[in-house]
């Protein structure tokens, strides 16, 4: 990697980590590029470089957060392998990542064209992961006789977002036993 | 009634009708306290009179558009009563209801004082009507072993909220049906 290229990238890494921090400390409705620059060390103008704005900065740093901690796993075992992505999911929802994801599903009712964005670099990656698990426990008929792949995978994140947006009760390790067994037969 | 009594009872409903017709026209960004006061033939006092802003009238509209299009059957037939319920709430989630409720889920999460009247306003009564029903169905022994009456209308929601704000998929009949086997035993 050329010196330049590195410097790039360790800006960008500043300014993902620094709009984290200061979710987590401020909350959504507080927090502006200029402060996100000025923690990460770098310019407003090095943010906008490569992001229109504070949801966008959010929206890869939440989409990093989920891809690496949230393992697809394939054990044979189609119980094991449902409970072990939807228990890491839940386990991956605490804040400040909540406080984007609900900073971020409200952006994108409000500014459609962040929606799209939204839409493609988190929500439909995360449906089609799980979407590989509950196709597979349909192949194999293990899924609930009523439901579809598609539906299942519906139930899923409908209740992760509607515990987020709505009740805030928790998801836990409980939820997420109980979700697989309504989705498998 | 008195007649001053009445002829406020006619500026609010007159609102209330204004707000959904100008929503259904320009959508939520572009209504305004400004556009519904005049389409209503009422001043802007008058609506702050009753709400401090353009999302607590939506909230007023959508609750009591619920309340009038979604009954709560009671036949002794539990998965008859529950295809019910779900089947006329996902009747009355068309446009521009869905767009208010869009817009009204956005605002909670970026607004937590309207976020507290939307939950007493419009989520709790409608999630008490629904636990009326798995509440039912619990103590009958008729719902999947798995869930609780409060896991269940979580399901139920969940699954709508998640189609309105993130997918836009119909909520129809079938998947009235489709929520009501999995619900049930």
């Amino acid at each position: 990697m050329r010196p330049g290229r590195r410097r790039s990238e360790e800006s960008r890494r500043a300014i993902l980590a620094a709009a984290y921090e200061l979710l987590g400390e401020a909350g959504y409705a507080r927090l502006t590029v200029e402060g996100i620059a000025a923690r990460a060390g770098t310019g407003k103008q090095t943010l906008y470089r490569w992001w229109p704005g504070k949801a966008d900065v959010l929206l890869e740093a939440v989409t990093a957060h989920a891809r690496q901690h949230i393992p697809l796993p394939d054990t044979g075992d189609h119980a094991a392998d449902l409970h072990g992505f939807l228990a890491a999911t839940f386990a991956a929802a605490t804040p400040p990542t909540t406080d984007a994801l609900r900073a971020l599903m409200a952006e994108a009712q409000i500014d459609p064209a962040f929606g799209e964005r939204f839409h493609r670099t988190l929500l439909t990656p995360r449906r089609e992961a799980l979407g590989v698990l509950t196709a597979r426990a349909h192949a194999a008929g293990a899924l609930a006789p009523q439901l579809t792949p598609t539906a299942a995978v519906d139930l899923a994140f409908g209740l992760l977002w509607y515990r987020l947006l709505a009740t805030g009760d928790p998801l836990d390790d409980r939820l997420a036993e109980l979700l697989t067994r309504t989705l498998l037969r």
